[in-house]
């Protein structure tokens, strides 16, 4: 049974603890915020979980095998460093960190002192993320064409970071996760109409391979919209999360280029078959998430969401940045 | 009564035929394809339209007011010039030419002539964009934040240009309408996957005063979309125009931030309220379109959908084609 | 070339007259009117098509070999005689009359005189349908549990019919398609708000072997819809007639029950499995059918919406109305 | 603060144990369920409430004020009247009881003791029904035609009980609550497939002044449907309860007869305006619901869901049943 010191109870922690608490192999053992409310509210809901409002007490618990990191993204690396130095695998936060040096010598660290980094990229064991990887590693979709994600909403949540830094890692850690090859380069656009960040943002990534994508976020979109096109040489999906069934549906479409033509007089066909819409499985992703990472930790097993994933999600939300203040210009990763 | 000459009787061709045949004030008097199938069915729908499969026949008609070119971009140039060289007044399609110096010389050429040019921008005469308009003007929507179009369906039928030359038109004529101000730079990306040209591109149009565009054409989609969120300071919008009835609805919704405070301690507080679908006019567009240049050619009329405003549209597209090949860099206009 | 006479221009006629004048066996010889305007719409679109405001000229004409009745349903029964007794087939708008004892004569007098009678059963004659016939006679669906149709929008079309003779014929000619046995019994409700006809009322009809039907026709909704839901023992489906694309959804959901249980512990249990869109035909389900109308009388064959087909609806709509007056008690047929 | 006993921590009691638990003037002191497994889970959420296995604890307690009865609608007559027959206040689930000589015995003997019933119609405590009854309180509907609702879903949750009795009480207490005048006569007609219930139903409900009501219930739908229309003289709505946002939207639908034509020559006008979705209330229903109950009692305050308003649900249930056995015969109430 490990047990979980959980820092930060804000938006997201309380089911961070719940899960970790729930868990068939792990416990909360204590929680850290410094909000009293919130440790209030732990102590009404849990009043078997310890409470403290300095994190030092969780990173330096002698009995704490696992630290999770729910805080702020600039408070992840200082925070996550202190629990791998005092020998606690860590569980933290999308986006891993706030740039790549960061990333980079946590990764390090934990290599050194031989702990498990895990990055909560949820959506990687969410039903819909799974059969989308089936259909593309037994060969359904056909040779992938393209990735074009909208996820915009009504919502200005964070003071640190632009939109990008928020929304899009949903997106950049599915990809990763989806396409077998890494991002070369990126070209973002964006502007600010408020408070000093992007609230609106739009991002391309070239793979090799003729492989593109498109992630194209907004924080003053008057409806949620959460929708992934995916193309394939031999069948197209679309995943609309936001559908309560049918969040996947495959279609049996696609064009044929007849070689041998002049080019004022190609001979273009189009496939339109069946539509189909999957039953995906229902589970709780953060369950399945941490569950995993407990039994990485117990195991020494590697997960998919390591800190190298969170790093490569990290270097491309700095390139993203980057070519925003270029207006577009591309970085190379 | 204004006498047409049309040339061109494919995809779009019917259309332009019967609105300026059944117009109040002009009649088609003759209809030019190379296609002789074309030529009969013209035959059997309307015995007293005269047909040939020599263009010139119609551009020196001595009878004949207004030449509709109604063919692929990369003949618009050439039989505009002609038109205009012989007195006609010319209907264009979109995209209006190959790239700007033609654009410029059909321009003059009209001036000089004194005679009309209008461009096929169709959507300005819609009754969704209409009301948009009327939004923008009224003070609706307030301060323009942004315009987000995405345009996307299975078809590749266009074989000289790309995927931004086929569908942004739409949207470059739409926001060139909307907006007050004219686009200063262009970022754009896309890929190729078929027939060497893009087939799925992005495009992001900068305004003055932080007014950012961007438009999604995709050639290689499962599902059709044609949906455009216009973001303001005072309410926003969802024009779908896929929808059968409430094509536009303007949500009362918004983020205010209260700038006395620290960075990290923002208040910001979001506006919720009624949704609203304006009834919109149901006129055919395109018939409302012809009806105009005649009565701008009648009566020395200017349409806002001129020689001028195809020539900004084309502008943007030949920057986007060039930002495209330098993976996003900005191109200024 | 059989040729065909075509009375009332309203509404349907053109239509039916489109088809009838560019079906490959068929060409219309005259359009019966007693409006000038629309006979002078005649003329214009069809200028080879003679017209006149007597229907004796149509019903008598020697050279015409079919007469379509697209007219009001109380004038069915004395056009459909009079076609009939001049020696002509008749291809006649649903509902076929206004009564069973018409009907049976009208079929009777076609049997004496070899002539054919079809029933405007157009729906039987899209992809849609097509489809469903097909997953019952193949055993997709399984046993059938029941049809369930809701038919709504805004519009009193009609004036001296009620709300269940103007929109239920649609789903009683599919019903009697679809399900192998004939109907049994008929309840329905209603209420008269506006013209003293019924604007909205609810018809359930009861088939041998527990299959049940029920009909929801409303002219005063404010949204249209057009949506059917059908049950069978091992899968159902949604007909949405409304979708461009997707219309007929079918899902591999049902119930089991294991009978050896009492009455309160019974073990119930749902099967939950994929979605699937199959691609429909697309056809013009009336240029179908009237190709096959014409195929019938020359080929003598028997179409499945012929004159029993129409009298069968027309009974079943006699029973409804019976049954609204009497406030759903039932009538058997 | 009164204290509350719960008999039944099945699929609802939870939700009825959080709410006067946590509501500001009550406190839940025991809760009885015949599974030993479901009061452990009382004791894990909630270490503070007693438990029991026989509910004469509950009802017997001196120190509760009120039972709430969440348990099978067979067992709600016996339980309540031993509640009230024990001085306490009741609240219990809908249906209130099994007919309405049960309904008749239970309101006497709490008119008898000074006690209040208030039946779970909870769908009343709603923002989108408060916001209906709104809309016809202050006219904005005008003089009303009709209430049209459909619920169906893949579900047979209940063995004691027909569909009509599962899930009409939703729609007939809404009505009961929006209606201003009370029920005439009922047909109702329906179909068992698998257990010995109606598994699929439809029901009209006559009241006067030409106001209908028509109920679709069905457990064997492969879709979830919770979608009512509301037709008056100057507006319509639709309702769609499994919208995220925009449930209600009311349009500025109708349609208008002139009187004074021939019936044949009926001029008919429709007038199609804008439609319109209000923001809702965003409450959780049972809270307020269960707040207002404890209101009521301690302040002597009479709720519209009381016992009256449980028996004429139950009354129209009753009628439904009896209609349903006899193929839609309607009975009067």
């Amino acid at each position: 049974m490990l047990k979980v010191g959980v820092v930060g109870y804000g938006y997201w922690g309380p089911n961070i603890v719940r899960n970790f608490h729930l868990g068939p192999d792990s416990r909360v053992e204590m929680v850290c915020d410094k909000s009293p409310d919130m440790l209030r509210r732990v102590n009404k809901t849990y009043p078997d979980i310890k409470t403290t409002s300095n994190c030092m007490d969780v990173v330096t618990s002698p009995t704490i095998d696992i630290v999770a990191v729910v805080t702020p993204v600039w408070t992840h690396y200082d925070l996550a460093k202190k629990a791998l130095s005092n020998g606690k695998h860590v569980f933290v936060e999308k986006p891993f960190t706030s740039n790549i040096e960061q990333a980079d010598e946590l990764i390090e660290l934990a290599q050194k002192n031989n702990l498990q980094i895990m990055v909560d990229h949820t959506f990687l064991y969410t039903g819909a993320v799974r059969k989308i990887r089936q259909f593309i590693e037994d060969g359904t979709l056909g040779e992938l064409y393209y990735y074009d994600s909208t996820r915009v909403n009504l919502g200005l949540f964070q003071h640190d970071i632009n939109v990008l830094w928020d929304l899009a890692p949903h997106d950049l850690s599915i990809m990763d996760y989806l396409i077998d090859s890494r991002a070369e380069a990126i070209s973002a656009t964006g502007q600010k109409h408020l408070n000093g960040h992007e609230d609106i943002a739009f991002m391309t990534v070239y793979f090799p391979n003729k492989v593109i994508a498109h992630i194209n976020v907004n924080w003053l979109s008057p409806v949620k919209v959460r929708t992934t096109l995916i193309g394939g040489k031999k069948k197209m999906l679309v995943w609309n999360d936001l559908e309560a069934d049918e969040k996947i549906k495959v279609y049996d479409k696609g064009v044929r280029i007849n070689d041998n033509n002049t080019v004022y007089d190609l001979l273009v066909s189009y496939r339109s078959g069946d539509m189909w819409a999957p039953q995906l499985e229902r589970i709780e992703a953060l369950k399945a998430e941490t569950d995993h990472f407990v039994d990485c930790v117990n195991n020494n097993k590697k997960s998919v969401n390591d800190g190298h994933a969170g790093r490569r999600v990290v270097q491309m939300l700095q390139a993203a940045s980057e070519s925003v203040q270029n207006r577009g210009e591309a970085v190379r990763l």
